[in-house]
């Protein structure tokens, strides 16, 4: 298959699996209680800062709705980008499973800015009104583009200002963090961040996303929510020995080099294709572009990607760790002839 | 590490990482739409029937929490053993994820039966009352002991007769299956279950779980509620590879055989070993006995195990896919010398 | 007290008092199995039909948030305006009582359309995305509007046609049958309203609101959600006396009858007055307008009104069952006057 | 209708209608910002202290899971006794409402004990497992019990001790404060109680009870929490003017004591008829008896009462603030003559 469906369509990276089975000897404590575990969480704190609490889990939906456990109280809610994965992916976790309203907000890069946000706080005291707490954005965005650290330091302060907190949905921090050229603690606790779901799955993982609390006490707790989330696993060492193959050594950004560049490539090649037009800034390891309408279909038959809006014919093109130059060639060159033939 | 302290402190099976590594070629579609899930599903099917909705999860916990949103409407409730994982080790995620209220039964065998279950079922249609809607037994149970084929029926019998329906939390079926000598249909859809969480972590995976759906109506709607409850898996077809490698050869009876074996081996060992009583009978994969006091930490200083009942120095030993007969015999050694030396 | 505030800061009908009087005597079964409740519940299905379920509640929060209970699977979402009463005046109460996602549409005159629907539905079978089951109504809005019969039926047709239900938040159903001149019928089942949340505090009683359930299969086990909601009331002969007392001689109507034409008398005596600007149709019992920048504060010197947005300087006016010609002329005047000194 | 039901089969004390009436001109703000409110709760910090956060509700199930949603986090839960009101009376709602699990104790005369409580406690710390945090206790109890005031300190010390806290369901602590002959202080703050559910729907109201919070911090956010689970009252002066009736000149206890006068006298007046057995100590108003076979059909034909165990025989013979000494005396006499006739 070949793919520009989505990051999560790629395998896992070889030196993950290869970790996953050099840890594989002997009996290990159950539930985290391992030194895979103990490496792990020490690895986070070395990206994140030493007063990071970090807990793996299994997925970014978990990540993001634990977060919005630890941070909220009953009555409180959370002020999102109406195109936040939270709003619109995770079957309303948000709502039941936390309990939680989200104000969505329309955002057409899929950016809230502090102007976005301040308008969305309001009857502070009011009985009747939730109260506004959290403000969560996703770095990179679900449409591709990024968050500079100026942009995030002023969310944090906007919602530090107004008493609440900042999350970051980071399923593709990595992308972000490489995109900009920083350390992931300048996109966390230096721009102020409270709280993160940190991805790494579609990162080169089998499965396994980290919760970085870095407020301090947020992590009051979080190991009984986590329990009772659902999202303990048992044989903890092989979500942590996925997790050390990718910090260790900086693989984690190498793999997130690589889906950026490959975006980068792919936007370079079919930008000035006739009746093509790119729609989003192309910032981490997504493409949205509108293609002619009998494009898509046409490519469709070799390649697998998303259209993002029936309407406009906008779709959208995810690059992985995975994705390979005679991959992204291959496939300009197919987009290419498709809008030939659709002119 | 040499270990009686839990199945989970086991390490993987060696064809279920190669599966994983065979599955790790190319892009494969996410959530589950690629063919390792059909393939593991299928086999699911083949073991518990073709009427049978399987559905894949990452633990043991999620498994029986979605059996009981499926199951039960928000008044409805469910009876089980005390000991019941879901009762006491679960972090209290039935009653706030599944919102789900447990008659909790006092058990000393960690068995229901339906004269425990009858009496616990009252004031039908009362709206003051919740109304007892599941059964929910272990199979194997916390207590390493085994429902025969009859004693399940009847428990699925008297729960029908009521208009009950039956839950198995099966972490541990497959033990169950290899102790009584059956096919895993015959404590399932044959023996009337109406719900199952089909263990597999503590049989040899990296992690992952089945709920499987017995009863027609139940599976309406289970995709949102799985994704609601944050257990879809985006790289799908890394649980299911190891699914296919646990079901394709028998490998699922074969681990479960061993640990069996095992157990029967340890008891064996140190049933006449003065100072010792065994306090259960040794069905499936789990010894519980009173060691004399100062044996345990005696013990414990080379091999990992817990106690279970601090007053009466109860102990858990728990055999695994993986626990050799060496393991078995050196440990037994090892209770023979403790034991004298506490006499 | 001189008040346009709140409909809600009116007292209680004298009829209804001497209702609850009456009841008074002897003891009485608890918990709604009583004459007075079946006598209730009788005139609510002479006003609603006779396939209509109907409970009595303690308020109009409760009412809406055991509909959606009733109506609405944990993965099923309801759509309603942004300014309805359950998206921002209940605290959350949908999301964390129900577990539902509220699409909130911005609608500037606070009504729904079946345009404004069709947009919210979407993804129907994606697991990914909550499933849109419910739009949800006010009749009359919170902005002082009503629906015509066709516009209410219209939404019940796009519902239906989308495999969704049509719930309406009546609070003031009253108001908007007296303003439509129709029988409360015409804008539940004949319209094709599916629940709605019949509102009777406001209109004359100490408190109590109704659920309505029109539609077949909603009212099965609600006896049960409505205990668990915390809406039983134990001496249920006090809240369904009330009731009789407003449904039995059409005294529902005659106390809509006088909010609604007060609140046209007020809006006839200002609307051209400078500096006055009415915002909204005035069709039930509420007036909308923006009044000088001074008039507001000057005014509430004497009477008690909110201002709705600050920015504008709009406020609104209620007028309910008892407010008097004397009162409204008293206060035209004084909005005369203020607005003279802040010309 | 005659009857030994319950106590809220009983109506409405004309002192409390009376007042309802007086409250009853002009407009007053809505939701509690009413003069009448402030002096409820005036009144009721005068009963239970100045520190008191005092906060009115509907019902006294919602009394008690407001109670618990102060007290408890996510992952906490409640040890109470089997027999508790919110145990099996509530409709799951503690489980649903609050998502609290509850530890129900066997306690044959409905009473808890420090040892029961201490039975219950185990495994702090452990993420696996809940963690206790409420000890919940009713007075008078489900079956006519009262905690002495050094009981209740007893167990608020044993609380306390083990960092937990005590809650009183106290639909009829007016019940136990007569019988114990001490003021409602003695058996809340000063004997540590930490928050109580203070009945009085049953001591005369039409309905209405009252939250009181009195451990500092409890309060925080209540008002959100009230509004969240649907508890506030639209027209609020109608909720307050009942509790002032009741309070200001010691109705309470007045309406208490004839209840606890009568429940007395009937147990005098059959405690020595042939056949009939009292089960329970008669401390406050109810009388458990058991009744010989065909007695109860014979009495139940004049008499309305519950049967509480089928089994046995029990019965639950209710008496309320407006039980007479001659509905008394021809019941006992009436229990003579079906017990003479079944003998």
């Amino acid at each position: 298959m070949r793919a520009f469906a989505s990051d999560n369509y790629s395998g896992v990276h070889p030196d993950v699996l290869a970790a996953v089975a050099e840890a594989n000897v002997d009996h290990a404590p159950a539930y985290g209680a391992d030194r895979w575990t103990a490496r792990a969480e020490e690895l986070l704190r070395e990206e994140f800062g030493e007063h990071a609490s970090c807990y793996l889990v299994f997925n970014g939906s978990a990540a993001n709705v634990l977060c919005y456990r630890a941070m909220c109280r009953a009555w409180e809610s959370v002020v999102c980008p109406a195109t936040a994965h939270v709003n619109v992916d995770e079957a309303g976790a948000a709502e039941r499973i936390a309990g939680i309203k989200l104000h969505a907000v329309a955002a057409p890069d899929g950016k809230l800015t502090p102007a976005l946000v301040v308008a969305q706080i309001g009857r502070i005291g009011d009985e009747h009104a939730v109260q506004q707490r959290v403000v969560s954005v996703s770095q990179s965005t679900e449409l591709g583009t990024v968050y500079s650290v100026d942009e995030l330091a002023a969310l944090a302060d906007c919602a530090h200002q107004h008493d609440l907190l900042l999350h970051v949905d980071g399923a593709r921090l990595a992308n972000a963090a490489e995109a900009l050229g920083v350390p992931l603690r300048a996109i966390a606790s230096d721009a102020g961040v409270d709280a993160l779901s940190f991805g790494a799955t579609k990162n080169g993982l089998l499965l396994g996303e980290a919760v970085v609390l870095l407020r301090p006490g947020l992590a009051d707790g979080f190991v009984n929510l986590r329990k009772q989330t659902l999202q303990l696993g048992s044989k903890g060492r092989f979500l942590a020995a996925q997790f050390i193959a990718l910090l260790e050594g900086g693989l984690w950004r190498s793999n997130a080099a690589n889906a950026n560049a490959m975006a980068a490539r792919l936007a370079r090649a079919i930008v000035d294709v006739p009746g093509v037009q790119i729609t989003q800034p192309v910032q981490a390891n997504a493409v949205f572009a509108v293609l002619p309408p009998d494009a898509t279909p046409d490519l469709q038959r070799d390649w697998h990607f998303y259209t993002w809006n029936e309407t406009t014919g906008e779709v959208r093109l995810m690059c992985s760790w995975d994705t390979t130059r005679e991959e992204v060639d291959a496939f300009a060159g197919a987009v290419v002839e498709a809008c030939r033939a659709s002119a």
